[in-house]
């Protein structure tokens, strides 16, 4: 079977619709790279006013073509897109890329315009690709439709949101000696999403990394899946920007308030294993050493160098991300202490003094010893590898060059990452030169050299857990009990849930929640009271209450009857000052929990994401520190695992104090519920349960709160 | 009056003792770097075996020079050192440069010689550098005793504790254009200290940036002292590493666990106003930026480019080096229009679009109209600059070149700091070439750029604080009780005070206690609670017992005499199960405290800064986040206000979850007044006031402990 966006990527041919030779011209820009690019499949220029452009023929309208057409690129004014849109679908179109821009971007005209060329594309199932897109390239194929003359070659694969970042990933590729394998600026989007891109790419076998640019995300519940799908086999690294301005949201929950537009995206980034990165110079260099190195086991580095000085350096960096550099085992170290001079740490970091500057094959010899050694996951060479011969005498430099080709063989061999860290990485020298060749990452900046190493390190664990996950179906489950409760709440015009309402929803799912009794007279209540026990609290029912406490509708520590009626009265009396009679249900009555731990567990549908759930410990830890975890649904175990144990709060769950460990497993149950929850319901927009009271054994929901949308 | 060490920078005669010309030899090097530097004062080479060296006269001994010598460098084998440094001194040397390893770095024998080094020199005040140190570069006296053939001049000044650092110090200077003033390698530092290079560097007029590599301290208080004096002229960048290794001590107290060595470092680093990089590379771009900018008023940043990707990068890295971006005035934005392509925005971030590339004057205009609001304090411009000939076509080279030179003109005239971030910065451009002549950083790493205008920016507000502040004077001023109780309580072979000392000690600084009474029968205590008043706590008082609670040496809430009676015996005979009768004082009374917020307040004696002052939240906030902060005593109102807004906390004190805001100035009268009591009682070295319960209005000393030397 074909795949998807093969014929897009790998045409058979290609037609320029707006073809130009005027020098400079975005048209001609990309004509000419198309040209010179070496495709070997037919191009067909088409231009209404010329008869040949480049030396070749040039059409008049793409329909006088003999031949079917796989790619179309059209570079056209906005009011004669559609018409070359819909040309290019009766010539067989697979692909539609429109390099136009001032369609969506620029207001309503536009998106009339976009709407017509989906529709027209719609007819036969073409691939729209942009509008306002810089084009495409496809090392493979021979494929440059960017208007880039020169562009590396490569195993890494580029998805853009900005046509600026394309000229600025060619360019440092070329600064740091990397390359390309296709690289396609998504536009408007109005066709193709991101998600479907990645999904042809994560089979595509000349790609090895994926190195994507974000401004905005669209399909984002989408791309979690996709993504964690394609983290399997292949890394996704992620520029996406607006971190500054992406502020948290105006909510009416809890949950919502917490939940910042980026501070989500992290959580959904991590949960589908993509990289994320800040910079485009670090976009490059991550994907080039992801598209090189071996893929580690874990996240145990081994650092060596000629001097204390840079050992130390990188033992820093290596703490600052978040990897082991853990002691060498004995017998490693009886290994390594015989290659090293008398007296110098064998341990790790491996300090080899000044004997590898005049006699490089010390390194090859520690190197070798780690590789050996079942408990390295990878290695970190800093210091001045490759200049030595420039430091100490020019007779060195043979030396260093056997050395790299001794590390080349022995990557090879082990299939461990080793990068090279060292002050001459961007200089021509031959040594190094063969580190780069073998694909071992030679980088100047020993901060990005151990931000690389853990990048590698850390996917390595996450693709370890995301194979071995089991993700819940994304199969809705109507029960009829909640449709036609929100049926009802729909009815009466309401948004929230009464917590009756909200208890009844969470009881049909099997969510254990604290006895409770609605009671609508003095009497009602003493009455239920007795059935609950003492002592009690009680809380005011009512559609137009939402925020209970701050209208005096709660009670707390009832502890008899006379109390019970007195805190009836009162709240009754309190609610009638801000709700008509007729809008106060009554009083809920409920049993003091007992103490315990308060959490918030909360759960928010994201514009970008789709429901995303949220976990934090109450109080003050949500309040003022902000301590909350995020994860979009459906969860799986090991997302809720990871949900728990990141917030900063997690020890108090597990015993501080003299506290006894509280109940984590309730937690998670609640958690999974809840994720089926608003999996079944995408009438729910907004869910607090909040206090949530966690006790040694078991928790208790003291509140719930639900917004339907 | 003549400086310090003025005769060691800038001597009027060098002799090296141990010259040699065996090539590839520490000497040889050394020698030949001082020959060919350039240094016009004469040298005098010393070598009991040789009569010429470098085709110059050699003496046999340093006694046979026929006049004065200012400085003298020894390479010589560690058993001549000693007389090699006495005939220096008679030679009327006023600096000893000792670059001999093998040293106290090696055990007894060595540190040995070290003393009677410091014994000879110390007979006319001569200053010993080293020993174990790789020598000194004096650009402004042509001197390079560093064995370095290349070093590039400039104004930056070096020290560091490791040789190998300098390697690649000067490395990264020549990759980035960059250069030293003064550079030396303090080695074993047995007898200038650092801070003594600092004094001497901060009063330089040759040195702009004092930069430095750490790998432990020596005399931290005196750095603290030093660097702040310093930072008001001078900034000093270091990179200290041994982050990694560096983990909290064990110690009694709870301050001291919690006072791990980098985390006081880091502070008193923050307190001196000397700003912490991690990375070789990163220290000579961040004195390289210090060296050539102007120092800003604030740090409110305008950003610029050709395109909104480049800028949105930019204002991420903004958020995350904690710079303002702010929105332009609207008069700024009304001059900026009419520059900017019609609806781009002119707010800030600046998108100049495609117009600058082909017209880069628009890059001019931007940057004055920004230059002329006192509301800006520096521009970063990001993108293509510098390469826009490459990428649009070769005649924009001169534009570059032209808008070069005015930028230059507009930094000079304005004197507020501008960074350019290119990817073309390491190029050989011209237009690059005339900012970075005109000192105007060019740096083709994005997040780089915003670290350096970040520190930029925070050195200037530290800078301005410093300026203004009061630092307490140093002056120990004895109280003859304070002494008296610290020999009763030495004289009695401990070092933990009774609580009741305790007390007594914090009351003759007039720091407020809740009331109290010891009692030591059950008569005296019912009588003492009823002078104090009920509800009362009770706490065992005894030298032989430190966990008062864990030996069940504490009853809280006692509420009449009958509860005291009981509480006393109860008291009393679990204290005698873990003490002696005879060390049982009594039990301390005291009426229980009304409620308010937790907290910790301590000091720890630290090995390397002296004493330090720890200010937390307490609870959990301490035993789980530990979310504390320190400062080096002596504290200034400033260090003060700072230590208790840094804490994540904070907020919690100002009035959260409608608890009122807490008494703040009662926390920092109790700072003060503890600063003074660990200036005056060199004595003590831990201190704990924990818990201390902070009320709306003033505050209650709950528990304290203090530990004597």
């Amino acid at each position: 079977m074909e795949r998807s966006l093969e014929k897009v990527f790998n045409p058979g041919s290609i037609a320029v619709i707006g073809a130009s030779e005027v020098p400079g011209k975005a048209a001609e820009r990309r004509t000419r790279s198309l040209i010179q690019g070496g495709y070997k499949g037919n191009i067909y220029l088409v231009n209404p006013k010329r008869d040949k452009l480049f030396g070749m023929k040039a059409y008049h309208s793409i329909t006088e073509v003999d031949k079917e057409i796989d790619l179309v690129m059209i570079i056209v004014a906005p009011r004669f897109l559609a018409s070359a849109v819909a040309d290019s679908v009766k010539m067989g179109a697979k692909g539609i890329i429109i390099i136009t821009a001032g369609l969506g971007e620029t207001g309503e005209e536009g998106k009339k315009i976009e709407a017509e060329i989906l529709s027209e594309a719609a007819k036969t199932g073409a691939y729209v690709i942009g509008p306002n897109c810089s084009g495409m390239f496809n090392a493979s194929a021979d494929i440059n439709m960017l208007g880039i003359p020169t562009i590396n070659k490569g195993s890494i694969s580029v998805l853009t949101q900005s046509g600026n970042v394309i000229d600025s990933l060619t360019h440092f590729a070329t600064i740091k000696g990397c390359g390309f394998n296709k690289m396609i600026n998504v536009g408007n989007a109005v066709g193709v999403q991101l998600h479907e891109y990645i999904t042809y790419l994560k089979d595509d076998p000349d790609t090895k990394v994926i190195a994507t640019y974000l401004e905005g995300i669209k399909g984002g519940h989408e791309l979690v899946r996709v993504a964690r799908d394609a983290a399997k086999t292949k890394p996704i690294i992620a520029l996406k920007v607006g971190k500054s301005s992406a502020g948290a949201r105006a909510a009416a929950s809890h949950t919502g308030s917490l939940a910042g537009d980026d501070i989500i995206l992290d959580a959904a980034f991590r949960q589908a294993g993509i990289v994320r990165v800040s910079n485009a110079d670090e976009l490059v260099d991550m994907a080039a050493v992801f598209s090189n190195c071996p893929i580690p086991k874990g996240n145990r580095l081994v650092i060596m160098s000629e001097g204390g000085g840079d050992n130390s350096i990188a033992a820093d960096n290596a703490e600052k991300y978040e990897m082991q550099v853990p002691i060498l085992s004995e017998e490693t170290q009886e290994k390594m202490i015989p290659i090293l001079l008398a007296g110098m740490p064998a341990h790790n970091p491996i300090d080899y003094g000044g004997t590898a500057e005049e006699n490089p094959d010390v390194i090859t010899q520690c190197v070798k010893t780690c590789m050996e050694d079942d408990q390295v996951d990878g290695i970190l060479i800093t210091g001045f590898f490759g200049g030595f011969f420039d430091i100490i005498a020019p007779h060195i430099a043979a030396l260093e060059e056997q050395t790299a080709k001794d590390l080349a063989d022995l990557v090879k061999k082990y299939k461990k990452p080793l990068i090279v860290n060292t002050s001459y990485a961007r200089d021509p020298i031959k040594s190094l030169g063969i580190l780069k060749e073998a694909g071992i990452p030679v980088i100047e900046s020993s901060d990005r050299a151990a931000q690389c190493m853990s990048a590698l390190m850390h996917f390595a664990v996450n693709q370890k857990k995301i194979k071995e996950m089991h993700i819940p179906e994304e199969k809705v489950v109507e029960r009829a009990g909640v449709k036609e409760l929100f049926r009802k709440v729909t009815a009466e015009s309401r948004h929230n849930l009464l917590e009756t309402e909200s208890r009844e929803l969470l009881s049909e799912y099997g969510v254990s929640l604290p006895a409770a009794e609605l009671a609508k007279t003095p009497v009602e209540a003493v009455e239920a009271a007795d059935r609950l026990g003492y002592p009690l609290a009680m809380k005011v029912v009512s559609p137009d209450i939402l925020h209970k406490s701050d209208a005096g509708g709660i009670k707390l520590n009832l502890s008899n009857a006379n109390q019970v009626r007195a805190a009836f009265e009162v709240i009754m009396k309190n609610a009638g000052k801000v709700a008509p009679r007729e809008n106060i249900v009554g009083t809920l009555l409920s049993p003091m929990v007992p103490p315990g731990q308060e959490c918030i567990i909360g759960m928010i549908r994201d514009a970008q994401f789709g429901p995303v759930i949220m976990f934090g410990l109450g109080g003050i830890f949500v309040e003022v520190l902000k301590d909350v975890s995020f994860r979009v649904a459906p969860l799986a175990d090991e997302d809720i695992d990871e949900m728990i144990r990141e917030i900063k709060g997690y020890k108090i769950l597990t015993g501080v104090r003299g506290e006894k460990a509280k109940d984590i497993e309730a937690i998670k149950g609640v958690l999974a519920k809840l994720s089926e929850i608003v999996i079944d319901n995408p009438e729910i927009n907004e869910l607090d349960l909040n206090p949530v009271i966690v006790h040694e054994k078991g928790l208790s929901i003291v509140d719930s709160r639900v917004l339907i949308g």
